[in-house]
């Protein structure tokens, strides 16, 4: 593979004509073997991407049903035909219908969804067909940008943690690849390049499913970024050596106070960072606090197959018969984090108020 | 596979004859997908079984060497022949030196061919050839019988400072696996199983080659010790939920301060079982302290081959284009080690004076 800074994880291919244009994205499940761009142009594409995880993180999800639903309308549209009222809300609640069932438990899938066909209700009697499906795709265009503005503004606020030289250090992918085109904690490490600093970054591979390997150090190295690959069980001796200036991680939920659930692994790292005093940071948009959550011990644990340790890349690496502990995340409580980076500033120190203060902000 | 506490590692088959014995031995390469004996009836295989690690770790191979030089005297005792000194002598030589080929960066080969071979010398012309074979034998035997009986006073002394109902972490494999019956850390667990005490242990999985998947989670689900095997990524996390009483790991090489190193990850577990107020202990006989380091500075960190992180168990998990750093341990300071149990009792708190004091003992 070559580098190549102009692929994006979702891009809306425009062909002039709503009925012709198709919905571009990186599959993902290849990476990092290959990296192969898949153009869809039927909602069954689309359907299948999503359900195939080609295409994943709970942002970029939603984009791709949004754009999903106005391919599933095209076929209204080919030749130029002009279809009647009824049968394009037919059609767009056919499609919302057959999209959510790709993948039942991704709530920005239902979010987007929604979102898109609230859109078309209210615009219901005020304009013919063709035109309610250009309001349609503009809506798509809208939550892929709204995006990738959040992605930007984490990025530009994180950045300014970060000083020329700097190593730094992040666990898991929280990249461009899950989201429109530039990530939360990498958005950072990309920011932090625009403006010209040199950095480079230690990437832990993160078992069991090693994103960290598939896909964050694929991300940064074909962004041209000098990052190194390590196992999650070095993370704390580059640390010992001096080699990390600053961690930062993405998060998967907020609680009220702060404490962070994010990839397992992600507590480990925070106590090794603490231990050498290297600044930990949480990059995540505002959307991801759960201020019902009033702190971190209320997060419940998910567990997931323990043949993802039992039996990794297809090989037998442990008895089946032995027992396995295997946590889809853990929780680094608000005292370990240095900062939370979002989308309208840095929440520092983490405690209830500051972050009150941000999201009120937004 | 079954559960079969009388599998080890190494094992004299005795036939009642000399030249009819042989070697037994676990085929370390197939676990733990299979539990496969291999009985060595000639020189060559021995050889071949140190040549492609089936049979590891210092103790064990230097076991296995001396057996193989006995096994390379065999054929001029078929039949009931009766060779020459010289004809002996010979053949000795050819065998010390065919073995010493197998692993020549293996210093416990060297160190046991030697051994042997001195023992020979040492009776040369005090009696005839099959005499100074079963000479040699009983040398072997010695061989392994004092690697045992180190290994029983490690797991002795460790079992002391185990309570009934505790819950260890171990990290890699210093199991009975690399040495004659019993290992070092895993002494510890299997004395104090002995003793009736009921424990737990977590298994570090210890990427990237994963000794704690294949061999310690196999090593004790064999011998019915209760195991959970986890990813290096959350230990942290079962001490932070409290499930962690004690961390027992092996050591490569121990400084005159208590500086230890051991494979990579123990020390970031050293680090969080200090933050979690988790007492952490080393276990490893004395011939591991080195007096000539005076610290862990000094120990250089060999690094390995980056294939193993990009391109675990055959399969590519990163791009062959990504800078990997491979170190094959860290060292953990002697401030983050609780106690370092030794075939002559436990040395805490770890500083040079204790250290010295303990080793004298011997």
């Amino acid at each position: 593979m070559t580098h190549d800074k102009n692929v994006e994880t979702l891009n809306w291919i425009d062909a002039g004509n709503f009925s012709q244009s198709c919905l571009r994205m990186i599959d993902q499940t290849l990476l990092p073997v290959e990296l192969k761009i898949l153009d869809c142009r039927t909602i069954e594409i689309v359907w299948e991407a999503i359900k195939m995880l080609r295409v994943r993180g709970a942002p970029a999800i939603g984009i791709a049903a949004a754009y999903g639903l106005c391919i599933g309308l095209q076929p209204l549209f080919h030749d130029g035909d002009e279809p009647s009222e009824t049968e394009f809300f037919d059609k767009l609640k056919a499609s919302h219908d057959y999209l959510a069932g790709s993948r039942p438990t991704a709530v920005n899938l239902f979010w987007a969804l929604d979102r898109m066909t609230a859109k078309a209700e209210s615009l219901r009697g005020a304009m013919p067909p063709s035109q309610l499906a250009d309001a349609l795709l503009a809506e798509a265009r809208l939550i892929h940008e709204e995006d990738r503005r959040i992605c930007r503004a984490i990025g530009h606020h994180g950045a300014a943690l970060v000083r020329d030289g700097d190593s730094l250090l992040t666990h898991c992918n929280a990249g461009g690849l899950a989201t429109a085109d530039y990530g939360t904690a990498l958005a950072v490490f990309f920011a932090a390049t625009e403006q010209g600093k040199k950095i480079h970054v230690f990437a832990d591979e993160t078992r069991p499913l090693l994103q960290g390997a598939r896909l964050t150090s694929w991300e940064l190295w074909q962004r041209g970024i000098d990052v190194t690959l390590i196992c999650d069980s070095m993370a704390a001796l580059v640390m010992r050596q001096g080699k990390v200036n600053a961690v930062f991680v993405g998060a998967d939920r907020i609680a009220a106070n702060g404490d962070t659930a994010n990839k397992i692994g992600t507590y480990g790292v925070a106590v090794a960072a603490r231990a050498h005093g290297v600044p930990f940071y949480v990059a995540a948009p505002v959307s991801t606090f759960d201020l019902t959550i009033a702190d971190g011990n209320l997060i419940p644990i998910e567990e997931r197959n323990p043949d993802e340790i039992r039996c990794g890349f297809g090989t037998r690496t442990a008895p089946a018969e032995v027992r396995v502990y295997n946590p889809a995340f853990d929780v680094t409580p608000a005292e370990l984090i240095t900062g939370i980076v979002t989308e309208h500033g840095v929440i520092s120190p983490v405690h209830c108020e500051n972050i009150a203060t941000m999201i009120n902000a937004g």
